[in-house]
């Protein structure tokens, strides 16, 4: 009846990949260019979405912790980029508060903007700055994932709660590799198969 | 740098309890009781915040997980009781759509309304049906918690998705039990404290 604990794998493929990247990435653009790396990644592997967020050092650009969208292989509907980012990075780092006293700020890096429940995952994380490629409709066009019941108020909520917000960045290499989810006929799991 | 998986361990007691429960829980009074007693005993056990959510069968009652609050202890701040219990509902039933075809309708039964976070977990779950002990700002007066940028028709598009909400039972047990909190003096995390 009772689980003592779960655990969560990270695809194989990754920590080689990460081991042979760079461990610093001083521009938002390098920053980005490498979350949708694995974004492609994901889906070349078929071992989730294709979603990939990193938790970076905001200033020096240190990556910190690399997730990638485990929902169908796992079997977990709040396995999203984000959320496995975030948590890898605050167990690393040992805090439920990434941005708690004595320590550099942190940035997350994502190839769209979240939904419903990674913005509220956002905002409890501690990061300070939010990255995103894009926050308009062509992620639920191509690919059919929904992104939930948002507060249409959602970037000045973030901001208002001292969540700095970049919007815009690479949208075209981030659509693309939508496009090539889509013409493989991935499927996009949330919710309401059922 | 990379990790190859994480683990989330729940509290030990927690083991013991189910294993000296009931499995079934024929009416919606007796799961809610059962999930206020967990979150009593996660703050009595100084295991995590004040909340705990279960998700049963909803026709049969008969339980399927039992999660708790696991932020502070295990410093992951996305481990809220619901993302915890949901987790481990589809884990044990090895399916990231708790709704999907061939399977009971299952309901999440937790000790207040979600945050904005578990909202959006909620939705992606394919529960059928939510039930809650209240959803006022009792909760938000008395701890300090903050549930965030919430959707402020979120019980009709819950409902709108499929959901079934139930509110207010057995408000005044659940809010014993965040007054209790209260008076020792603890501590919840959600965010802003750097």
């Amino acid at each position: 009846m009772a689980s003592s604990e779960y655990t969560i794998p990270m695809p194989p493929w990754i920590k080689t990949e990460l081991e042979n990247s760079p461990t610093v990435y001083p521009t938002l653009e390098e920053r980005m260019r490498q979350v949708i790396k694995f974004s492609q990644h994901n889906i070349d592997h078929k071992t989730g979405g294709p979603f990939a967020a990193a938790v970076f050092e905001e200033e020096t650009g240190k990556l910190v912790s690399m997730g990638v969208n485990r929902v169908m292989p796992l079997n977990c509907s709040s396995l999203h980029a984000e959320i496995v980012a975030l948590t890898l990075a605050q167990l690393k780092l040992q805090t439920y508060d990434l941005g708690g006293p004595g320590q550099p700020c942190h940035q997350l890096v994502v190839n769209w903007r979240p939904c419903v429940m990674c913005y509220g995952a956002v905002i409890w994380s501690g990061i300070k700055s939010l990255v995103i490629a894009g926050s308009g409709s062509e992620l639920e066009e191509i690919t059919g994932f929904d992104e939930g019941p948002m507060n249409s108020d959602w970037k000045n909520e973030l901001e208002g709660r001292g969540i700095n917000v970049v919007d815009d960045l690479l949208t075209g290499d981030a659509v693309r590799v939508f496009q090539s989810f889509k013409s493989r006929n991935m499927h996009v799991y949330n919710s309401r198969e059922g």
